[in-house]
């Protein structure tokens, strides 16, 4: 694993990492914040992007370091798909490199390296493990489809993080235009199969041990409201399972990295109260 | 003119313009940030970014609106040089666009578009004033090219702004690679006329009018620190004169919108105090 890039920010160290991923057979990079020194081991956040981005976007414009730094929290970002020369890709922005989903693909020819759930549940917790001082506890939290990504991920592992909140998360992707294109590619026509990596079917059949707290902030304003995100849906899940959901509908906010920095506080505040109870 | 992208933040408005500069003889791209109503008139804060950068760097990267809307500051981010197809151009990312370096230039092929001085000055301040609710109180800071830009921008204008700050600022351009570069070109090779757009020269031969209150940060792990930036000559001439420039030199800082982000908040609060002064 090779460092290309280092800066201090707010006394802690925001640095990004190159490493050939076994899972999706490629070369990755992420990125980390390691804050200044509070805590032995502090604990984890993971942060997942959404369609087009990649390990930096949440890094430069999101504005969380600030608040990582006081709370003592490390922030891993990774990267949205696999890639390389050597990786599938499609020429639409939702498919592809950018857009992986967060699953492992089962049709070729995406099969082969797009594995984000396998690399994202296994092989990059332990690269941070190994090389990095930090604690067991983990939360999760991501962007439209890095919200889909941290809620599957959060509902499919119990007793893995602590919490996981999302920023106009794509909750339903079985039935909605962004999803149903990623998962015919990816996993084939076959619907039931969709259902495994679906955060509304996900919650319907999660038992008790998979109840985490959970918060999703939602703007109003943003074009892709309805028709592609539709959060109401997974509230209504949750409420008729008392699940412990928070939805804020925030009046005037769009989708892109200001609604996520006017809110990014919110959260880390949120992973801290059960990152560090 | 014409507004071409406008997002919620903080409670506040983050839009992009774009306008026909009578100056610069060309189309012109703004961004600015409107905080949420404090007061009926609020001041401007205008920020000049460094070579290579658009009004987006610092709009996208700092993370200056969470407080510029708590203290309620206009926040106006200009571009850094003229801009489009019939204007002069070269291949260093030091000279041409994104290198307007904030004079006026009078050689060929630079003169006809090159004149930022005189666009900041005179047309954009007007423009701000009469397509927004301002106030007449004005502060200005910038990074590198853009901290020199602050600083020739007060120092020329006694009683123009109530303070100015930078990030690791080139405040001896007559005499660095840098501006040797850019002066040449622009100005020629005569270099008493280089003075005028010195921030060294120009506080040495300032009078008591124009004093007023300067913040500078530079962070020690700068690479341009030495060779480039040098700011212990403006903090010669400012301790020979007596001028309240605070110098903080910053261990561990290089020269990134990292850095800026980290002591941003800082510069504004301390141009606050006196902008509400």
């Amino acid at each position: 694993m090779e460092m290309v890039e280092e800066h201090q920010i707010f006394a802690g160290k925001q640095q990004r990492w190159r490493h050939t991923s076994s899972v999706l057979q490629c070369e990755m990079t992420f990125s980390i914040f390691i804050p200044p020194a509070r805590s032995e081991a502090p604990p984890v956040l993971y942060w997942l992007s959404g369609l087009t981005c990649n390990d930096e976007n949440f890094t430069t414009k999101a504005g969380a370091q600030r608040v990582a730094a006081e709370l003592g929290v490390v922030l891993v970002m990774p990267d949205t798909s696999p890639r390389g020369d050597a990786v599938a890709d499609d020429d639409g922005y939702d498919l592809g490199k950018g857009a992986g989903f967060y699953l492992n693909a089962t049709r070729e020819p995406w099969a082969a390296h797009y594995r984000m759930y396998d690399y994202l549940r296994d092989e990059l917790p332990a690269l941070i493990r190994s090389h990095f001082t930090v604690g067991e506890r983990a939360s999760i939290f991501g962007h439209s489809m890095g919200g889909h990504g941290a809620l599957i991920m959060a509902l499919k592992n119990p007793g893995r993080f602590c919490s996981v909140s999302a920023f106009a998360p794509i909750v339903n992707p079985a039935a909605v235009p962004w999803g149903e294109k990623a998962f015919s590619a990816y996993l084939g026509e076959d619907r039931t199969a969709w259902q495994a990596w679906d955060s509304c079917a996900l919650m319907q059949a999660a038992g008790s041990e998979a109840v985490l707290p959970t918060l999703i902030d939602q703007g109003e304003s943003d074009n892709f409201l309805t028709g592609q995100l539709m959060p109401e849906r997974l509230a209504a899940v949750a409420n008729a399972k008392n699940w412990p959901l928070e939805l804020r509908m925030q009046p005037g906010y769009d989708h892109s990295y200001y609604f996520i920095a006017t809110f990014v506080e919110d959260h880390l505040r949120f992973h801290a109260q059960h990152l560090f109870a």
